[in-house]
């Protein structure tokens, strides 16, 4: 099927996320793009618009460079940021300009090399700063205890997020944590954020992610059974001082433009990617995209219903918190691991009848959802 | 007229260019998008897209930061870099969102606060650092020395390009150099790398520019003699050794692919803004763009064929040498420049009968070519 336009993914590549220091960010994201110009049986000659994702600085025109390895055919790259939401937002740009008709097929390159520390500057200058809150897990560590107070969330269900999560990630060879860990090993790491541990972090990552978009009369030269990207919507998160929430993100409201976009509704559901760069990311989010009722996300992931044989199979590659999270290449991984999953290839992650994919990336500024679909 | 889809610009706006140690970038930005949204008779609430241009780095979500003193509207907002070419991307980059229904009314901020030394980290890693050129200003003295040599074109040609664009600043209120200055000033000002001499080269500059778009739809409420951008083109400089050229600009190209778009022909243009780093650049991309033929440039240029009064009008604002390039905000300036041209609201600069306006906005690294029309 195919609705509201036709924008196909037709191929998905990462480099494995982990520590790689001798790499340069050109291999790491060559590699990615190679592999899913393989995967989408397409040379680089075929792709008629580029977009480079990456967070920290690698010099202008990191794009030029990384898509330079990759042959010297003159189209155009643009290279965004939207923090840790960049790639799904390049993804949704390429998108863009195939639905306008402007290309045919487009690559969205996402890139990160982190060094230590990374994740400090969030909230500056924001009422959050003036709070103390100059780190994301005191953000997370707060949405949860909201959390906690108004819905009787536990601390075990949260660190519950982080054991589902290393155990996904043990069957995902380019997963940066690939050992899973007990309940008593989350809980008992070092406390960052209360109720956030150590093991409830994701980690500083290294990485590259590739996405080759295309029109469906591409993709259905290229395949019998392409996955098509049916809806998506970004917006910016906005703090009301009258009505403060969990979140300040706009997770509901763009959840709800892809749905009625797509022509779907939560229960359509089949396997879901979300932003949980801290463990309350995941029961936070899976209520906003409507996916469980308000205020049952933990004891939903308590009774495994995020698990890969669950309800609601979320993050089955490990997510952010053990595949890793290389900021500018996180967005494009949801997709990947979206894609595999709807065409049956996610080996023994693999969600049994997963038609219908959703993705939720958010960084610092912007929150991206997306639906894909057989 | 409309080609081509139906993406008009309906809104322009500037924060003069100079030097401003004492604004942010969010105060730069904010100016240029106020006056941007007042010419076009809309309220921020009005805008559904949002892209912020810089290239030198800013932090993590400078975009998030500049919109952000707008409004808190949730819209989506993309940071983009392509260099000296980041504001025009950004422009292209949300006339596809308009084109392909995504959004009515988007705005594009470029905005930029150099240091000293900004223009220095070109062409790293290329052929061209392997031969020391890895300043601006020594590249464009080869590809000028080139001109020399093929088609007798003088030093004096070059320097006639600045005491032009200086004529032409001395009536822009937004410009950083607004005195005019004569052929010996410029010859005998310092040698930066022969023929190019110091008053040949643009200078550093803070600044920013803002540019509202809108669908014809939108357009028509707005006003009865809406501007449209009816064609745009990006590519990637290439390099092929068995063919060196003047350039590795894509420009010759994709003016081609704007002129068939727009149903065009280079005899059609009647006021250009060119991407004039250095005084070069003029002379060589009026030949690139096909406005005049090859080799011809500089007698063009001497002739006057350049002025306000001439022929073919080239950066009636002054241009990069005069009005200043701050990098991340100059395409927006060049693209403000043409619609005020065709509105006949540029004053003193105004060309007579202008209809049909020609954007060339060159990076390390992306060209971009925009057509606009009446």
């Amino acid at each position: 099927m195919s609705k509201n336009g036709s924008v196909a993914i037709v191929g998905v590549g990462l480099h494995p996320f982990g520590r790689f220091p001798d790499k340069t960010v050109e291999e790491l994201g060559r590699e990615a793009a190679l592999e899913a110009l393989a995967d989408a049986g397409l040379s680089y000659r075929d792709v008629q618009a580029g977009f480079l994702a990456r967070v920290t600085p690698a010099g202008i025109g990191v794009g030029q460079r990384v898509f330079g390895e990759l042959g010297l055919t003159g189209i155009p790259v643009t290279n965004v940021e939207l923090a840790c939401a960049s790639a799904s937002r390049g993804v949704m740009l390429a998108a863009e300009l195939i639905r306008s008709g402007a290309a045919e097929v487009a690559m969205v390159i996402g890139v990160e090399k982190m060094g230590r520390g990374m994740l400090q500057p969030a909230g500056e200058k924001s009422y959050q700063a003036l709070l103390g809150l100059t780190v994301l897990p005191g953000i997370y560590a707060m949405m949860a205890r909201r959390h906690m107070h108004l819905y009787g969330t536990k601390a075990e269900h949260f660190a519950q997020v982080s054991v589902k999560s290393h155990q996904n990630a043990a069957h995902n060879p380019n997963a940066q944590y690939r050992v899973a860990v007990t309940l008593e090993d989350v809980l008992h790491s070092r406390m960052i954020a209360d109720p956030i541990t150590l093991y409830q972090c994701c980690p500083t990552s290294d990485g590259a992610s590739a996405v080759v978009l295309a029109s469906e009369r591409r993709a259905r030269q290229l395949t019998t059974t392409p996955v098509f990207l049916t809806a998506w919507a970004g917006g910016t998160p906005m703090f009301d001082p009258d009505e403060p929430g969990l979140s300040e993100g706009p997770t509901a409201m763009l959840a709800q433009k892809v749905y009625d976009a797509a022509g779907l509704g939560p229960s359509d559901v089949d396997v879901c990617q979300v932003h949980d760069a801290f463990s309350p990311g995941e029961i936070l989010t899976i209520e906003e995209l409507g996916l469980v009722p308000e205020g049952e996300g933990g004891p939903f992931v308590w009774e495994g219903g995020t698990e890969i044989t669950g309800r609601l199979p979320v993050n089955t590659d490990g997510g952010l918190l053990s595949r890793g999270h290389p900021m500018g290449a996180t967005g494009g991984a949801m997709v990947a691991e979206i894609v595999r999953q709807l065409r049956g290839q996610a080996g023994p992650r693999q969600v049994a009848n997963a038609n219908v994919g959703l993705v939720q990336n958010a960084g610092i500024g912007g929150v991206n959802v997306l639906a894909l679909q057989t």
